[in-house]
């Protein structure tokens, strides 16, 4: 008999495992039961916090650091990756510009710049990368991208020529935008934006109103946010003869979205498809005989763009299995089964505090595996078993009655 | 395809679910699948907590309620099982001599009392019950079974022939035992006791030494509970010719097992092998398919009689495969995979607090156990299809090529 082929092709567990500590952990459980099994590892991500990681993982690149100015001003230490094939680079705009290097008390839509994530992109066109993945979730930031344009070498100024401080909230002074500095390289470089959100820039929908509260933007900050990113786009359109306001993403990220549309040569994607192609998934699926994935969470909002939902679509496709596991198992699993998830399993043995959860995740998902396999197997055995029996039964049957009767069976 | 046979033989979910809901939840997760399959329900125990339940749902019986005198002298209603076969009870010594029925403030195992739990034989001698299976852990006692037979018509005696107060304190100064009004119907019927210790009754090995403690006792306590049931031993053995002290078990729930052998017709038997006797789990395993096994713990300990370690061995003696599934999953559940247990998965969907998990038990295993059986079938479905593609191939293979060619698989 053939040996199996297992593609594992998780995404991280969140403040647990990597999605590649997850692919090992995946690996050493199988591997108790099917020994001598080809295990095929696909990192992934979705687009949002991880994407990097497992992309590099994936391809075997390696993460690089570069010090860039935070949402605030201050100075953080980025990573970001450097795919295997050396020319594509991936980053995640919250690595730069993102919620999580404010505070409570300092959090502020009104100066939150992405400032960060264009010193990223020059980082990138410096060591001669020709191609950009982005991750766009999880900002800060309320700006429109001008932080990032700066960054790159656009000037955005005021009726006086003036350059208009960083922020969202001095937009509403801006009277022209001045490209003359803006960095050459950008023409060269694709820019792969995973978004999966269709918000538009401005409007009930777009990016204040939306996200805005949960920067920090009182009722008042969301009216003045929206104002100034309309008037933004009033300015694009007429000087730069670009309309990006009401085009499905370009509210992402405080309308950072916006922003690699208008200064770069972006295109907007889903997460997940960018990562499945990036991955090379639907290769790697090709000699599958089962599919595991999973993620820190697996509940309805599964369906709605995340890994193990992308990677079963990919394997349902290819008629491929797909088993998943989670650390947690929400309301609304049951849409999933329809959807190329075949089966789902908690790896969680029994009440125990959260912290504890985390720690132990490999061996939680190595565990789970292992019997998840052990039952792959059980039901070989069986049908095996059965196919012996019968064909057994066969020939005693043909040994012992007239060869004209007919079988009863 | 013939359909398939599952056999549910799970103990209860302590705190959570009794074995028959257990069962329920597993069938109706499973049916999910396998809509037409066969559903064998046999819910479990091992002599312990929920054994009266399980033996009552296993048989078709009914739960009966006595008030009896508790180990303090309290009036305590007790459950006890009539089975289906109306000539067996079931009774556990717990609820009427159990330590849950004293308080940390209250406990005291000199003066506790086996009374209610002669009380309750009495009942089902009453009754006209002609075999009882009787599980005796979790005693609050340490009385070497006499207030037990005092209830029973034995009255035990000082020196000046008054009857001694109960409670293991007072055995110091036993001098006669009077079996004068001993109840004649204990020699007519069987009792069957669900022992899985084997301590004597006296000794550093005896009841009081290494069960005293967790029933209140200090260290001087332990002393003099020792000394009490050794002479005890001795009065019994001299007045009544019966050595049982050192038989293996003598030393159960503070000598009940002791008082059993002395004063009525026990046997004493491992509770696992007692349930799986009197629920007929063998013939039922003839068959099945697959076995699916539970409790709310798993672990290292499983192996020391514990429902799902007696179930798999009965299972693996029929040559039959067997699921385990549980609330908590311990360490060294990697021991079980040799005694029978081809399987084990939580059934906790994710940290939670211990009440939340306890109240959602039944969608909890229904989950499981419905993903388990997607797992079960997507093996068989992969065996059909590579059946199928080999046929496809060979028939092809015959029209194609010279019938003299040998086939090269």
């Amino acid at each position: 008999m053939r040996e199996k082929t297992f593609v594992l092709a998780p995404d991280s567990f969140k403040e647990s495992m990597t999605a590649k500590e997850v692919c090992i952990a995946m690996e050493k459980g199988l591997r108790k039961i099917y020994p001598s099994a080809n295990y095929i590892h696909v990192p992934m991500a979705d687009g949002g916090e991880g994407t990097v990681q497992s992309l590099v993982d994936a391809s075997g690149g390696h993460l690089h650091y570069k010090e860039v100015t935070g949402p605030l001003g201050q100075k953080v230490t980025a990573p970001y990756g450097i795919l295997g094939d050396g020319i594509t680079a991936a980053i995640e705009m919250a690595s730069a510009s993102g919620i999580h290097l404010v505070t409570p008390e300092t959090k502020n839509p009104l100066a939150a710049t992405t400032y960060g994530t264009g010193e990223l992109i020059r980082e990138c066109l410096d060591q001669g990368i020709k191609r950009i993945i982005i991750g766009i979730g999880g900002s800060a930031t309320n700006d429109g991208g001008t932080g990032m344009a700066e960054a790159l070498g656009a000037a955005f100024l005021d009726a006086e020529g003036q350059r208009l401080p960083r922020g969202g909230g001095s937009l509403d002074k801006l009277a022209r935008i001045d490209l003359s500095q803006l960095d050459g390289r950008l023409q060269q470089v694709q820019l792969i934006v995973a978004c999966d959100v269709t918000n538009p820039l401005c409007g009930p929908q777009g990016a204040s109103v939306v996200f805005g509260p949960q920067k920090g933007a009182t009722p008042e900050m969301v009216q003045q946010l929206d104002a100034n990113l309309a008037h933004y786009a009033e300015v694009v359109k007429t000087q730069l003869q670009k309309d990006v306001r009401d085009v499905p993403g370009a509210g992402a990220a405080g309308g950072l979205g916006a922003g690699l549309l208008i200064f770069t040569q972006a295109v907007l994607q889903k997460g997940i498809e960018i990562i499945i192609e990036h991955t090379g998934l639907k290769q790697k699926l090709a000699d599958a005989d089962v599919v595991f994935t999973g993620e820190g969470g697996i509940d309805f909002q599964t369906k709605f763009g995340k890994t193990p939902y992308g990677v079963a679509q990919a394997a349902q496709a290819a008629g491929k299995k797909v088993i998943a596991i989670a650390g947690y198992i929400g309301e609304g699993i049951d849409t999933l089964y329809t959807e190329g998830i075949d089966a789902v399993f908690g790896i969680v043995p029994g009440a125990a505090p959260l912290d504890k959860l985390l720690t132990e995740g490999p061996q939680n998902v190595e565990r789970t595996c292992e019997n998840i396999a052990r039952v792959l197997r059980m039901s070989e055995e069986y049908t095996a078993n059965k196919a012996t029996i019968s064909v057994k039964y066969k020939e005693s049957r043909a040994s012992t009655r007239p060869s004209v009767q007919k079988p009863r069976f």
